[in-house]
Order: C-alpha cells, then sequence, then structure tokens
C-alpha cells in the first residue's frame, strides 16, 4: 500500500484510462450481442434472417478483439487491466497496491455501467427485449457447473496476463513484450467461443455488474454471485500458479530446503 | 502550416499513397458487401443460399483487415491516414500540417469515389440492386442515435491511432511501433461488429462519401452529414483525450498551478 | 539422454506446464464442439438454430487459438509442445532428451484425459449425446485417407515449429522468434479448417487419446492407431525434412563430396 | 542472371520449399472448398446442413492463413514466394534473377499440381462432383471483368509483399520485418472476401493451373488464361506503382530534371 500514489496525477489517468477503456468495452461488445440478436430474432415481422447478424463467432471476436485494441492503449497507462479479476489477481501477486486496486475496480465497473447504459440509450426497445447483454445462467447447467466454468475461463485470461507481463521472462525472450496485448485478447476470444452456451462469459465482474445495473431484472441479478465470486477464484488459482508453480517460489523452497539438509 | 511541403516529391509521393490506398479499402469493402448481399439474395431465382457468403462477419474483416494491410503499407509513405477523420484528429493533435491535411481529404475522398466506382463498373446490375454498399441509418434508429454511434465508434479507431503512433510511448514500450497496424485493422473491425446494424458502420466520411456518390440516390445522401460530423466529432474527442487527459497536457496544467501557488 | 535433468526443479515445472496446457486446450476445445454441436441440433423440441452456434470455423478457431496462446504461455517454461507429435518431432531432431519427451508425452495424456474431463463433468447430458468431441474417421473415407489427412496434417503443425524454433534463423531473422507462437496456432487453425470433414482433426495424439479414453465407446476407440501413427509419421517426415532438407544436412554432404572430388 | 546460382545447394533448397509450401497451400485449400461444399450440398440424402462447413469466410481464412504460416516458415528459405505472380512481381523489380524465377515458377506449379492430385486421391468421388477447387468465372460476370478483379486482387497482394520486403523501409520501421508474413496472408484473405463471387479468385496462376489440370474439364480450362494474365499485370502494375511512384526513381527523375534547369 503506497499513499504516495494518492498524490500523482499519473495514478488519476490511469483511473480514467480504465474507466474509458470499459466503457468502450462493454459498449461494443453488448451492442454486437443485441444488434445479432435483433437480426436473427425469428419472432419479428417480417422475420429476422437467422443467418443474418455476426453469429456467436462475431460475439465472441468483438468481446476477445476488444480487450486487445485496449489492452494494446491502455498497456501504457494503466497496465491495460479493464477486468476486476486481472487487477484482483495482480494485487494478489503484489504487482498493484491495494489502493490502486480498489481505485481500479470501481472505475472499471463505473465504466461498465456507462458502457451498457450508452448501449441501452441507443437501442432502449431492443435492449430491454434482447436480454441487456448480461450473462445468465443457461438452461441445463447447475450452479456448480456455471461457477467453475468462471473460474477454469478466468484462469485461462489471468494466467495469459500473467505470462505476458512477466518481467524476467520479457528479459529473455524477445517475443513477450512485442505480442503481449494479442494473446490476451484472444484467450478472451477462445474463452467466449467454449463458455457462451453454459454462462453466457463473464470472466470478467464489471462486465456483468455492468449489465446487470442497466438491466435490472431478475435473471441478470440471479446468481450474478457467480460471475464475482468464478472470476476472483480463478485469478487467484493463476496468481498462485505463476508465482509457485512457474516462478522460482518453489524452486526456492526446495533448494533452501536441500540447503539446510547440506548443511546437516 | 509549411509551405515547403509544397515543392517536395514525398509530399506527392503521400497523396498518391492516400488516394490508392483508399481506393484499394473502397473496392474490397464495397465488393465484399454486394457479393454477400448478391449469394444470400432469398429474392432471387433459384433464391440465394442464407448461409452462402461470408456474413456480416466477413463485411467486418474486409473493412477492418484492409485497414491493417493498407496502413502496413502505406505508413512509412503517408503515415497511413486512409481516412479524413483520422487526419482531422492528427491536424488538431498538430501532428500534421493543415495544407497536408487538406490535401490528403481531398485524395481520399477521390480515392474512394474511384473505388466505388470500380465496384459499381464490375457489376453493374448488383450494385444497384443491393444498395451500393453505401451506409445508411438502419430502420428503429434515430438520427441522435446514429450520429453517436459514429462519434464514438471513431473515438475507439482515432484513439487506437494515437496510442499506436505516440512516439513518448514508442520509445518505452518496444511492442508500439512493431504491433501498430494491426490494432489499428482490428479497432475498425470491432466497430463494423458492433455498428452495421445501427448505421451501416462509416467512421470515415471518405467511405461514406465515396459510395453515395457514385450511388447518387436519395437513401445515401439523406442524413450524409451524419457520417461527417460524427467522425470529426469522435476524432476531436480522442485527439483531447490523448493529448490533454493521457499525456501529459493536465499533468503539466496541474504542475504549473502547484508551483506558481508554491511561489505565492 | 540426460539423466541430470531429474534432479532439477525446471523440469518437474515443466511437467506441469505441459500438463495444465493441454488439459486447457481440450477442455476449451472439446467445450466448443459440445455447446455449438447442442446450439445447432436439429433434433432438439425446439429445434436448435442450424445458423445459432459458432460453427466450424468457431471450432476451428477454438483449437487453433488456444495453440497459440498456450504456446505463448508455456513457450518460456516447456518449450510449449502441447502434443506428442510435437514432442516426438524434436526428439528426433535431438532437441529433447528421451526421458524428457517420454515424460512429457505422459504428461500431455494425462493433461487430455483430465480436460476431457472436465468438459464431460459440465456437460454430463451433452457429451455422450453429442460424441464427446472424439476424433473419428468421417463416413465415405478409407482408412487410407484418414492416415493420410493425419499425416500431412501433423506435417504442417511440426514444420511451422521446426521453422520458428531454428535457432539459425532466429539470429538471422528478426521477425522469427517474435511471432513464433501466432504461425503455430495458424497452422493447427488451417488445418482444421481442412480435415475436420475428413478424420474430426487430430494432429494431436493426446487431443484424440483423451477424447477416446474419457467417451469411451467403440467410434472413438475403432481406427484410434490412425492419431498416433499418423501423426508420428508426419511429425518424423517434418524434422527429416527441415534437418535433411532445408538445414545444412544435405549441403554438407554436397559440399564434402565436391571436396573429395576437387582432391582427385 | 547469374549461372552461378545453379552450383549452389541453397538454390535447389529453395526450388523444394517452393515446391512443399504451393503443394501443401493447394491441398489445405482444395481440401477446405471440397469439403464444404460436401457438408453444405443441399442435393445430398440427407440434406447437407447449408450452414453446417466453414462457410466461405472460413474458406477465405485457409487460403489467406495458409500463405501467412508458409511465408513464414519458407521466407528466410526461398523469400517465400509461393505465387508465380510474385515471383513476376519481384524479377520486374530485378530482386530475383531470371534463372531463378523461371525455376521458381517451375515449383509452384509442379507443386500446386501435386497438392490438388493429393486432394482428388483423398475425395475422388467428391472433388468431381464439388468441381475440384478450380477457379472459374461465376455466372453474371463479362470476361473483362473477371480480368480487372484478378488484376486489382494481384497488386493489392504484390504491393503487400513489395512494402513488406522494402530493404530501405526496414532499416528505418522496425515493424516491417517483425509483421511481414501476417499482412501478406491477410492481403490474401481480404481478396478472397471480395472476389469469390466473381472469378473464385485466383490471384496465384500456380493455384489455378494446378486445379484445371487435375481437375481437367472444360469449365477449369474456358478463360484459364485470366488466371494468368491477370496475375501478372497486376504483379506488374504493382511493381512499377512501387518501383517508380513510391521508391526514389520518380523523386530522382524529379531532382535531375530541376538541377539540368538550374544549370542552364
Amino acid at each position: 500500500m503506497d499513499p504516495k500514489e494518492l498524490g500523482k496525477w499519473s495514478f488519476y489517468r490511469a483511473l480514467i484510462a480504465e474507466f474509458v477503456a470499459t466503457l468502450l468495452f462493454l459498449y461494443i461488445g453488448v451492442t454486437t450481442v443485441i444488434g445479432y440478436k435483433h437480426q436473427s430474432d425469428p419472432n419479428l415481422n417480417p422475420a429476422g434472417d437467422p443467418c443474418g447478424g455476426v453469429g456467436l463467432l462475431g460475439i465472441s471476436w468483438a468481446f476477445g478483439g476488444m480487450i486487445f485494441v485496449l489492452v494494446y492503449c491502455t498497456g501504457g497507462i494503466s497496465g491495460g487491466h479493464i477486468n476486476p479479476a486481472v487487477t484482483f489477481g495482480l494485487l494478489l501477486a503484489r504487482k498493484v497496491s491495494l489502493i490502486r486496486a480498489v481505485m481500479y475496480m470501481v472505475a472499471q465497473c463505473l465504466g461498465a455501467i456507462s458502457g451498457v447504459g450508452l448501449a441501452k440509450a441507443f437501442q432502449k426497445a431492443y435492449f430491454v427485449r434482447y436480454g441487456g447483454g448480461a450473462t445468465e445462467l443457461q438452461a441445463g447447467h447447475s450452479v456448480g457447473v456455471g461457477l467453475a466454468a468462471e473460474i477454469i475461463g478466468t484462469f485461462v485470461l489471468v494466467y495469459t496476463v500473467f505470462s505476458a507481463t512477466d518481467p524476467k521472462r520479457s528479459a529473455r525472450d524477445s517475443h513477450v513484450p512485442v505480442l503481449a496485448p494479442l494473446p490476451i485478447g484472444f484467450a478472451v476470444f477462445m474463452v467466449h467461443l467454449a463458455t457462451i452456451p453454459i454462462t453466457g462469459t463473464g470472466i470478467n465482474p464489471a462486465r456483468s455488474f455492468g449489465s446487470a445495473v442497466i438491466l435490472n431484472r431478475h435473471e441478470a441479478w440471479h446468481y450474478h454471485w457467480i460471475y464475482w465470486v468464478g472470476p476472483f477464484v480463478g485469478a487467484a488459482i493463476a496468481a498462485f500458479y505463476h508465482q509457485y508453480i512457474l516462478r522460482a517460489g518453489a524452486a526456492k523452497a526446495i533448494i533452501s530446503f536441500k540447503n539446510s539438509n547440506a548443511h546437516v
């Protein structure tokens, strides 16, 4: 915890960047979802074209591709989290201070609410009819499955973030800093391909929270806790995996154990 | 304003590069739109295959992917604008001179007209029947919504351009110059996924202008101002955001304010 | 063969990384397959939407994109094989020791079984109904064709891996280490586009083995040998092609032949 | 023309690399086309799923993505042409010798024939029924339009190749050598999106020739000259554009003109 951060303009600039990035992320993502559902709606008169919109593949690209673009744009300003689960994972690994983590999460949630609010303001009638892009547990899946899917999905994302921002590795592998935003965006894309049919794919509590606040219907708040607990647990496991298994943590433990034995 | 530019071959070479790039951008984009609409046309006899063409996802790729390719190719020659809104944003940030900005915009508009003209010449019958790839406000959306969608969409694009071409950042982050054309292309791809159902996605006045000139129908000119005002406003906001919020502008203002207080 | 490896933590860390990566690869891939088949199932009541899921294109992206992400993440830890055929090719080229190769393959197969097991645990009913994402010879194709398709598909992948990890080339071409995980992922993506209609696309024995173990039905084990023999033969040909044709092997042979002639 | 090349192993190695790369390009591309047409065939019993295959978007990815992968793999060995039109453009720009250009084209054509031959051997019945992936002028388009579409499409590709391999630019822009194979692959992807409905998209004489030789039907040979003349003209224009407009050629001409005037 570093209170000196609070006196620096770069800290507030980072908060603004996180707010704007999460706003744009939700605006583009939710607008894509609403547009697709409208264009392919069989209940319209005349009926929508079932093959007409961008499809689930296009929706997955919208979320994953925006993360690529926004991490690229904000990486040098705020670190490019755009996701409370990412911030939480980096907090556990002591890469951001507590005050920064809390303020980032507030900025991300406010940004997400604003982004979904914009999407609603633009397409009021469609927004409510097509569920507001909210993440809901899909029919046929238990709470446990939804929670587990969010945990593993967020693990994939935060594990990629740790791999991409590892300073030791950056010094050694020239491709790490260069490509960093691209695999992070692809990780989001991949998880959407797999888990839209299960949970609608959160893996970002701000994304789910913003949609739920603006839609404000029972379905959106029901099981909403899954979209906070799942990502935070997944991020914690990824932080543990990276710090204690892949990074020298465990190695050091073993070495010191051997050394202590050697001195016996 | 630097009149010496007018005496240099590199200036005219840049104009030619902008002209050719915008021509290719519109040719590939509009041809993809026309081809898709023809292949999936339910009114044909025999009817088109609803799933047969490249889909809205393919159209989004065509516009976004061409921007990636063309920014890559022309970046070293003209800076790779291919879009009057991008040129306008860079003019506001004083990264191009007024004379260069005006001439670029003329070259881009002429290139766009030529590119759509080629697409029409190749597919005369289809071109008119399928709306010539013109950007039109889609049914169910008000003028205000269309304008706002163009503003935010162009903000996403120009914000990415500023992030990618920031000289301070380039010196610090090794991945910035390397990946620059890719996130710019992806930003265009993303915005198409989201706003094709709202405005048909302009975010490039030359693209809308070229289509409107060649199609020259009431629908294409109706609300055409949206596709100029929206992108220019969006680019101006992005320039302001980058220069005064993210770059040291505001920081310096605060520092000088503090200093002046310190001297009281 | 280097038994000293067995005493190092970095060896076990690499095994864990291969296990986790193959687990995530299969979990995301198989979950995407099951979700798509469920969403587009015409036998459901109400029937699934034929255009509703991510499509074969989305499935191809899921497998190829995950390889990009996972090779990026594990490249610095284990070399990022995630595939016994890749490990076998690198063993033949003497880039990994025998003990490391065998242990990697065991870790990969265990990871694949665990990943498919997770996918089954999450979607028990769907998993069995939709064939568990197992690779099976598709109707209308002979055993020889299936085997040949697996051989060429794996050749494409392992040839790309060799090109990307060639130390001589890395020193000369600055783009080789930077982009390495991306073309490897794309190679997997491409082969899926081509051979899903023939063999369901294995080109990774761990992927086929994990699916077969968890589904444990006659169809999955029938011709299962194709998915081991094909990839291993393809990897061997790629190793031979790279080492003896593209790398200096043959050149040296010719040079020494000329030299011996010169001395006659 | 440099006859000394003929005595070097690296020359034959380059020929082998071009042969293998073109073989793999055609094998993956044509197999994807045949598989898609079979899976979505409405005349089958039971009828294919109209939305079931990878779609035209998947086909475009197969051709464009393979070029990305193969240029990446063969760039350091042969320059990664995989296309007689690219070789022709580089010959005009004096970047390859005449003997090398001719031999490359022979290797590419033999590779293409072999690749399509493999695709036919694997799927004999489907291959003939679904047109063997041959490039044919699509209904409703005149010969002139087909020729022009091939010219512009190849111009896009060869212009990108010139931009990516420009040694002056490489020294100045750090991103040029790094990303080179990616925009080249994307250029192929883009052109397929736009011109599959017009010409089936050749922009590569070896690709069209290989398909025509193996299918050997009237439709494939009819207008086959378009797929040689179009790409060669497009490549020549791109070479002229790059050498005389974008590169210093014209600038030098103007400067020397001015200087000669100054001396009057």
